[in-house]
């Protein structure tokens, strides 16, 4: 048996286009000689549909996509994800389903059990997980059809209480097929892989697993499909970052180890009395979107790296993790582009750091010709700044103009000068200067069409050093989940094949420039501190008391923890943020704004 | 036996002074002769939490606080709300825990078993749901405990496949506890008091039922805690939109009727074949924050409104609703002041009738002395604008201040001329006038201290008709859930006792005044229209067809929700919406960004 998998890029609710590209990929299976051709989750109608999917309208549209899908699968099998009704009174109205289309007709609908409900994961918003199991028969092989996150119940610490392939493989299955929407972070990319093997290795099943690609707002899903055989050798791995399609055909079976796997499995249908006796879980159980368990996998150089305060910068910007944060930003600006319509950026370029990675990145996701760095001078820039943004934009090729914002920062201050008075210049005058810039911008966006980049980079976010409407202007934040220290090394990496972002700007002490000889340091901690204690706090989810135990200074700490608990308030009107790390600010963690928690 | 209701208003994660409160409480329980005190859902950590649930620093200190409340349980016994390690290997970290202390013991935790995850609900995201049922014995009589949502399955459309009463029940308890947090909206106040009562039919048992009262951010719980006999008389009711507290003695026992009971419960433990074979049923299952199945409440009149495109005004506007909304909105901006540390808002007052709505609910909340209002004449503004908005603020006794925008727009204009060269006026301009508005705003706020309070109604913000960092600018919106023709009610409902809106402001067309003789119809269609349908859309999830069945033109429709839909990304950069309706946009309503849906 040959088996196709298709890993496409979809737009979420277009329908008619996600339909096309599906029916493409079935006559390329087809003219492939394949048997059957696996598509990813929720395919139809493109993932995550979020709050779509409490439109009867949006339903009953993915439902005719599948009709039209079906007429296509006379003679070839299809495995399409899309949402399923549940018939059935009790329970949420939908089910998350993974379908298997055949001679025109719908052969079966598995249905996921694991629903993720973590981070960026809404599904038991929409789903009611599945309570039954059946293979599916085709072609006289038994396919064990799961989807996404239902193979990820593994390990000594899992989510939930039901493993559905410990069900199905009492049916005897011959093979495992997932259709996936498993987003991209690097704190995670080698998880994906490990979990299928650990899955082939428990279950002596092949394993077909098809992933996801594209970019949908905030969530980069990077692909990445693989085939294992029975014994665990990866047989096939698919492209990273792009679309790709493969036919691999069924392995050789090895001899069924079902009898012998069905004592060992672990499913829950009661709870022990002793369970209630043990000790207290700690919190941070793990799904698909964070890291698994460690004691699963092999992976404890990272995860002690993680763990060392010492060493979790290097960890941050090791030059593998950059690579990939690298080409999930530029998918991440090039989909949000073309999947909104739009074709040109714009970006305030200061002369620091931020925006002149933000600036090389737009150009390599857009071409230099559709981006505009626009320079906005005031009396406290330095001169190296507009120099620098100069030669930044020359070395890129990217059209620029220079804005001073002398005059519109004095006629607000002239203005104001009936309610200000003669009070001293403070931090109202520095957010005038940074919000006259972002009026400008936004000014030049709206008469041509562009739309702004946002620059602030995730200790920024963090800590609430900037400005609303101002800096924090944009339709879409590049940096937003890079730390300070990250940007640095993704300027290296760009500047790697020779000088793209002038060395000057890598060297010089950050600065937002709002007053005579301002530094970021007067303000916040140094970076190298900062960076630390916010990857352990964010990321890692420690307490105060956890993080001074890795050796920074308790006060320090507290301060770092109260400037990220007090400003949740600036990140709630921030832009949506392309998601690299296992938790970025946005969707994918939820905070009140108004509470009283390490503030 | 003597059972008081503390139905009181907690900050999140100040656990200390919610300690505190409720310690207060207990002692004024005790004075009061009382055997027993019950408080709220969570309310040890206050309510939503969300991912601050996810710090185990965050646990341990809502442990420490169960601890000091423990100790203030000699002699009476207190029900409290607070998150509940999950000792078991399998499923999430916590439960959601109402806990029984006495006799500075734990004598009993109940568990929550339907999770709402649904509108702005996220429960699953942190909670494993209940799977046993222990009624706890207390004082010599069976307490059956149960939390918020989980007295809401009942009707003919479950959003759950378990009730934790049908389980209880079987304990023979003589009576039920719900401790809830359940919000505010105006198309669900007289379901909360309706399920209670159908729950005392259904069980034959008294029942007392304390919610939580106050705003965290968006969400406004509105007390109204209730206690009923066993027969399903009301024997007491709590304040709406206030702290409130009684002792009412446990009712007189009627015959118990367990066991003609239990044939008839519904409890789901596993799937006939023939609910299969089943109509699908309609999406829009119902729980506690939505309406309940109108089958099994007696609103018919209700109902029909909302479904009759010509009464669905009539239903908005009635003067019940929006008395309601309005203690809502004066509740939500005087606790997300107090609660941030706030005293002073600013309001950008234009002397149209949003702003002025703005203003009286402001000064309403906070008192005149600390709401202050700038009016910002442009050269397209009316001469009326000013002086409407000055006769406002001198109704209301707030200081105001006038500061004309035409200098920084000007210098804008000036700085720009090199870019936009003699391009025709446009959007571009007007957004910069917008915008200039929020600057000037938002650097007295900066200056002097100020929030500023956002004016946009939700009409605007359904379709996008606003200036984001201009009109769009703020830390609050107060009428981001109140449709146009809403708002006009409010002001006419506030002019009740005499004319505190000018009558010039409620009869002049709507307008942005950012271009000459603009009205907000050159954009818009006319509100009447246009709530009718952004109703059905948003409230309701209607699709187009199904409005457009209602006798609105098709185009019409369409047009309206690509507007919405277009406009997603700005809502969200948007500010909290103090949410009154049953869908207010923000954490509630969840739509992709990057997608193309009815757009």
């Amino acid at each position: 048996m040959k088996i196709a998998l298709a890993q496409q890029n979809y737009h979420i609710g277009n329908f008619e286009e996600n339909t096309r590209k599906i029916i493409a990929g079935i006559h390329q299976a087809k003219a492939a000689g394949a048997d059957l051709v696996v598509f990813t989750e929720l395919c139809v109608c493109g993932y995550p549909p979020r709050d779509f999917l409490e439109f009867d309208d949006f339903i009953a549209q993915s439902y005719a996509a599948i009709d039209r899908i079906r007429e296509e699968t006379d003679t070839i099998g299809v495995i399409i994800g899309a949402p399923d009704r549940n018939p059935v009174r009790e329970g949420k109205d939908l089910f998350n389903g993974a379908w298997l289309l055949y001679e025109k007709e719908i052969k079966g609908v598995a249905h996921k059990t694991c629903l993720p409900n973590y981070d960026v994961f809404d599904e038991y918003r929409y789903f009611e997980p599945a309570y039954e199991w059946k293979v599916i028969p085709f072609k006289g092989k038994k396919i064990a059809l799961v989807i996404c996150e239902d193979s990820w119940n593994l390990g000594d610490n899992p989510l939930y209480r039901v493993c559905p392939m410990d069900q199905l493989i009492r049916q005897h299955p011959d093979l495992m097929i997932n259709i996936s929407a498993s987003p991209f972070d690097y704190d995670h990319d080698e998880d994906r892989k490990e979990v299928v093997r650990q899955n082939v290795l428990k279950y002596h099943l092949p394993m077909y697993y098809c992933n996801a690609v594209g970019s949908q707002t905030e969530i980069v899903f990077d692909g990445g499909s693989v085939v294992y055989d029975a014994n665990g050798n990866l047989i096939h791995e698919m492209k990273y970052f792009e679309e790709d399609f493969a036919v691999v055909p069924l392995p050789h079976p090895v001899p069924p180890l079902y009898e012998e796997l069905l004592p060992g499995l672990s499913v829950r249908t009661d709870v022990d009395e002793e369970d209630n006796d043990g000790p207290a879980v700690p919190l941070q159980k793990m799904g698909s979107s964070t890291a698994v368990a460690p004691s699963v996998f092999d992976k404890d150089m990272r995860v002690s790296k993680q763990n060392d305060p010492d060493r979790v910068l290097e960890y941050l910007t090791d030059e593998r993790n950059i690579g990939q944060i690298r080409k999930a930003l530029v998918l991440g600006i090039r989909d949000y582009f073309s999947k909104m319509g739009f074709k040109m950026a714009i970006v305030a370029s200061s002369g620091g750091i931020d925006s002149a990675v933000t600036l090389a990145l737009a150009c390599e996701a857009l071409g230099k010709e559709n981006v505009r760095a626009v320079l906005l001078p005031s009396a406290y820039s330095t001169s190296h700044s507009v120099s620098d943004a100069e030669q930044l934009s020359r070395n890129l090729g990217n059209p620029y103009d220079i804005i001073p914002i002398r005059e519109v920062y004095d006629a607000l201050m002239h203005t104001l000068e009936p309610v200000f008075k003669d009070s001293p210049f403070g931090l109202a005058e520095e957010n005038l200067q940074s919000r006259a810039r972002g009026n400008l911008v936004m000014g030049i966006a709206n008469k041509f069409g562009y739309i702004m980049l946002n620059t602030s980079n995730k200790s920024e976010l963090a800590t609430g050093y900037g400005t609303l409407y101002g800096d924090m202007a944009g339709g879409l934040s590049v940096l937003g989940d890079v730390y300070k220290g990250q940007v640095y090394a993704l300027a290296r990496d760009i500047n790697s094949n020779g000088e793209i972002i002038p060395h000057n700007i890598l060297e010089k002490a950050p600065s937002a420039e709002l007053r005579p000889g301002q530094k970021d340091s007067d303000s916040l901690p140094e970076y190298d501190i900062l960076d630390k204690v916010l990857y352990q706090y964010i990321e890692r989810r420690q307490g105060p008391a956890a993080i001074a135990a890795m050796g920074i200074e308790k006060a320090m700490v507290a301060r770092i923890l109260r400037l990220v608990n007090t400003s949740e308030y600036k990140r709630n009107q921030f832009c949506p943020i392309i998601r690299v790390s296992c938790k970025a600010f946005g969707v994918g963690r939820r905070v009140p704004i108004v509470g009283k928690y390490l503030s």
